[in-house]
């Protein structure tokens, strides 16, 4: 493989939602709520809501806005009408706010040296940014959703990354911890490694350890880096 | 001022384009061509060659290829058919091994401790990687002509700034070198400081030593990250 650049999917991948948005729930809202419960009630409304993106139901709607929106419907299931705009303007940005896994900042501080490295995430760029300056993540410049006004796993997400790099697909790697993400990828012609992220559900969905389909299956950003001899 | 995030002119503010260019020029041609002449009739055609997509006379065309296309012109005046196309692609990569003026490296270290940092170039996003990489700039993000497929001044470069970083116009600083790229920020409602380059034309024109518009004039960007208590 002559892969010149590497493009990260971020949530799951690369942070973990899950705690991060659990912390948060609890700092803003206070003990009387499930933080973990909520995380994941407000997690399985992210893909429904960039569906109605990519058929066309909404316009372009950064994920800032999509996650407001499905913060809005799980405080109305839980018939917490008493929070106020201001605190859930805070709580959308829990998102912004997530710890990465603790092989990330020493698997990507190795791989910056030989590669170009940068998110390829459905986050808009705000949030990705404010990521990456409280983590420290060493990325080259954020590549992903809004800068082509499509959700993944639409084409001009994958396609963007080489075309703005002036590379091949095919020096192009693709990391996640998601296999469909992958497929959609190879699909456009990028290669692919697969992070196994056990904890990324807490226990509550087991991912498969490794994907057959990818290139390289590893188990952190640390073996990826030995892996490309990074 | 409460500025969140400084975006950066990059050919002339940062690096040192002149000089970078006419090294490349000497290593690929040889010592029989008089490298800074060479460099001067290079740009020369850089803003004419943008005003042809600016105007809709090109598509949208990224900057390595406009700089192919007006090189073949300074080596057709030249009387240089001999120069071969790989060695034509060869001197377009020039433009990606230019190297920063002394105080960027130490300047823009100290600003990204509390700032977003970004270049917002008309240099296409594969050439201003490379120069990152090379130099070790440490942006947050890449910024610019070629992610909007328009060129500075028009309005959508600047409009993409705020835009992308969630911010308004009045949070985003933008620094430069030359007066015309901050009017026209100042006109999409951005900050403006100007940075004294006196050596980017190696004397051949003399730069004004502040902007009177701008709403700060330093000598260098450690003076830029002093004046705003970074």
């Amino acid at each position: 493989m002559d892969v010149r650049a590497l493009v990260f999917d971020v949530f799951g991948t690369v942070v973990d939602w899950r705690s991060g948005v659990a912390r948060e729930v609890r700092r803003v809202l206070g003990p009387g709520v499930d933080a973990h419960a909520f995380a994941d009630a407000w997690r399985a409304r992210y893909v429904p809501s960039m569906e109605r993106v990519r058929t066309g139901d909404l316009p372009w709607t950064p994920l800032d806005e999509l996650h407001r929106i499905s913060l809005d419907e799980v405080l109305a299931n839980l018939g917490r009408t008493d929070v106020d705009a201001a605190t859930r303007d805070e709580l959308v940005l829990a998102w912004h706010r997530l710890d990465p896994w603790p092989d990330v900042v020493p698997g990507l501080t190795r791989l910056a040296r030989s590669h170009v490295l940068a998110p390829l995430s459905n986050g808009n760029v705000a949030l990705i940014v404010d990521l990456a300056k409280r983590a420290g993540l060493p990325w080259d410049l954020v590549l992903g959703a809004e800068i082509v006004q499509h959700y993944k796993p639409d084409a001009e997400v994958y396609d963007a990354a080489p075309r703005l790099l002036a590379l091949a697909p095919s020096e192009v790697l693709m990391v996640a911890a998601h296999v469909d993400d992958l497929a959609a990828a190879r699909g456009r012609g990028l290669r692919t490694a697969y992070v196994h992220r056990p904890d990324e559900f807490g226990g509550m969905r087991v991912p498969p350890v490794s994907d057959p389909d990818a290139d390289l299956s590893v188990g952190s950003l640390v073996e990826l880096a030995e892996r490309l001899g990074a």
